[in-house]
């Protein structure tokens, strides 16, 4: 067991009320978070210092509100020259022909003021040192006194920053597979806020798969001890609407109209105090000022988009930094709505696209899952695995002129109402398109109906194909049940 | 004139038509920010690459869309043999004795790749230095090739980053003269929306002090070349109903109710695109969750937070990095009325308290400036700015309690509805509170009225004190005309 003295930062600067308050969420949270690992951890608050001593640190860098931590050593002690054996015994050997530097924090009263003590154990160290640095020493000696006590720490360790979660009220977040709205919905739970979670599927199940990746690491990580729900509704039949049958002039704009009306629905049943969302404004053609505008017309809970003025760089690197970066990536939320992008539309003309939009039947697709729930599901994949068997039917989903440029040998070109028309069940169908989102979405329809189908892109496909030709073998593996 | 070659980030990832106008907007903002400064300067593009040829580089590290620029040598080639012999020129001398790396990029047709011009380059300089080092050479040697022309350089200077200001739409910014909101409005830019200012004053013309301050600075370092509009719109008169007469219950959240309020009427008249706002979760009792929501109920344009998932320390050190952190604070704008803050409102609370509000009159009253018009107007000053005088009549403005446990020697305590009847012109009057926001104001309205007096706080009334007694001094000195 060591102990680490863990720090807090916006916290200190509360009322003494609201301080408590948060202080004994953090405790809280530190424990729960080392008891649903299975690791040992006592964790006390004591004149403004958290001690934790536990087995490992590994919680510590990932709970909200924790601004830095150190594995510390503790002493008590009476006088100064206490201090200076204490250090003389912790320290010889360690600054032996190095330079130094002392640090003192000092909390309670006592005949010396925390310069004596800097003074005094750099006085009893410096004989065998190479002298003293206060700008970069080889050497860092820090102690921190609370009355009786002293604790001596080498190193300071960053913390996630932040407040407690679950001491701000909570929120829906919409998340995607895809890599900003991780990292969104991380800032707002960093913020203290808890994020249960809302899925749109365009092609359920087989999206759920990337989303279940980044969402899993996200929970486990940073919310093992405060599980998110997470609410998955089926949108299929908006890809009915908008892309086969064609009723909606703005696709990519109104298909996010209907997200922000489902989880406003939400929002107001469940008590939530908004929404959270992943937008950067300009970045791509939905997040324009003028569309942003039209999305949200006509909604009345607050939207929080901390990412609105990130540049893509930036959350890049923090999905990197905070373990949220997609491993699979089967493009953005909208990418199936954004053939035509529309960069600038108006409120009405969203709610005129809206009457073509049955959002009872969205709504009532909700079902509220928990992440191991999810995991369970997901097994029943059916993306194509191996090379592309020798008697199937190929499709091609992608608009006649791509596929007049370049298309796979012995590929049929279908629109996808044609290849939602499809009722062999003798057959073997392989369906492609750019960036394996409709070609999911039919094949999963199929599916339902019986229809042996498997999805893929068409950079899938050809990597198969060149791969067949190497090799020789033709086979797909069986998905597992 | 030195060369210098720009490159942009995002602008990069869009398509043909939309990477093409944003190109145009960039390149039209860097020959405005030059022209604005009095700076020869010449921008063309090449291919992709942005070429400045420019007296100096300090425009390119504030204009928005930039990613990074190096200060480059040009040369007309030929052959990979040219490329070698234009490099031993340049860099024989600085190589020797020293590790080097080459790095080449590489744009247009030739009988050689990138590949090949760093060997080729790195074997002709390799004799005369210690080395090859690809990770951290003690020399790096950048060519970026466009079709027959070589650029050479040796460094990478960050820019801001994000998309050309004025390439998104606009938005109007409320900004305070406090630490967070001239970020925020920033953030906006530099997602490429311009932003239009609105600044609620509460002691006005006093509270027009910090915040021109800080506004400057954002607008003549990031902005020259699109000065915002500033709207001020004057709100004594919630001091008036919230606080002297105390007509509402919930006033630290009304009040930004008020501002939210107001600001979308002024978007919906004028066609911003919404809000932009400093609010960060949690920060302070009006940006809880709950709070948020009770604010933002009833507005229906989008209100952007781009520091909602920020912490203080985070939000503190953009502020000193973007230049725009205050030299004088005068306390947050929402101070005035949270002595008793309500941590949790509901929408319903605050549609109530709204009723005690003159919307007509605070809408009435903004007025429109630019920046230089608000520079000329803030030499009326009457903060106390030497002594108190010895004649002079001391007011007390704080709550009783905290004036029966310490205040100044022969100050008197009175509300400030008390305060507002003073009606003397004869006498000095120096009238301190806490913060210096409600002794501005009264100190404004009594000018108003011919009554000669200044405010202070607490703290700098008793600094002015203790300095008298140690000099001997006691004086004001005149406000400049």
């Amino acid at each position: 067991m060591t102990l680490y003295i863990v720090r807090y930062s916006e916290i200190g600067l509360k009322g003494d009320k609201e301080r408590k308050r948060m202080e004994n969420i953090l405790i809280k949270n530190i424990n729960s978070y080392y008891r649903i690992k299975g690791w040992n951890a006592d964790c006390r608050i004591m004149s403004g210092h958290i001690l934790v001593e536990a087995e490992n640190d590994d919680p510590l860098r990932y709970i909200m509100g924790i601004k830095s931590y150190s594995p510390a050593k503790r002493f008590r002690f009476e006088t100064l020259d206490d201090l200076k054996e204490i250090a003389v015994a912790l320290y010889n050997e360690k600054v032996k022909g190095k330079t130094f530097g002392v640090r003192c924090n000092r909390i309670g009263t006592h005949g010396f003021t925390s310069l004596d003590v800097e003074k005094g154990v750099g006085d009893a160290l410096y004989g065998v040192s190479a002298g003293v640095n206060l700008k970069n020493p080889d050497v860092w000696i820090h102690l921190d006194i609370v009355g009786k006590d002293a604790f001596f720490y080498d190193t300071v360790i960053s913390g996630p920053g932040g407040l407690p979660l679950g001491s701000e009220g909570r929120y829906l977040a919409l998340v995607s597979g895809g890599i900003d709205s991780p990292v969104a919905a991380w800032t707002i739970m960093k913020r203290g806020s808890p994020c249960d979670i809302l899925f749109c599927s365009l092609s359920y199940p087989v999206d759920l798969l990337p989303f279940v990746d980044v969402v899993s690491k996200l929970i486990e990580r940073w919310a093992p001890y405060r599980k998110p729900k997470i609410y998955v509704a089926d949108c299929r039949p908006l890809i009915r609407t908008m892309v086969v049958e064609g009723k909606t002039r703005y696709s990519n704009v109104t298909f996010k109209r209907v997200i922000y009306k489902l989880a406003e629905s939400i929002v107001l049943k469940q008590g939530y105090n908004g929404i959270v969302t992943g937008e950067s404004l300009g970045q791509v053609s939905s997040q324009t000022a003028e569309n942003l505008r039209a999305i949200e017309s006509g909604i009345d809970v607050p939207v929080l988009r901390p990412l609105i003025g990130m540049d893509k760089d930036e959350v890049v690197e923090m999905a990197r930094n905070i373990g949220t970066f997609p491993t699979r990536n089967m493009g953005e939320f909208c990418s199936l709505f954004a053939s035509h992008p529309i960069i600038r539309s108006r409120p009405e003309d969203i709610d005129e696209d809206m009457k073509h939009i049955d959002m009872n039947e969205i709504e009532g697709s909700v079902r509220i899952f928990d992440i191991d729930d999810l995991k369970g599901m997901i097994n029943d994949d059916f993306e194509l695995k191996g090379s592309v068997p020798s008697d199937a039917v190929i499709i091609d989903l992608r608009p006649k002129s791509m596929y007049q440029k370049d298309h796979v040998q012995n590929s049929v070109n279908m629109t996808i109402g044609q290849a939602l028309q499809i009722d062999d069940r003798n057959k073997n169908y392989v369906i492609y398109c750019s960036m394996g989102l409709q070609s999911a979405y039919v094949a999963s329809v199929l599916r339902n109906r019986g229809v042996n189908a498997y999805y893929t892109t068409y950079k899938g496909i050809k990597k198969r194909n060149s791969e067949k030709e190497a090799d020789g073998t033709a086979d797909i593996d069986e998905p597992a049940k």
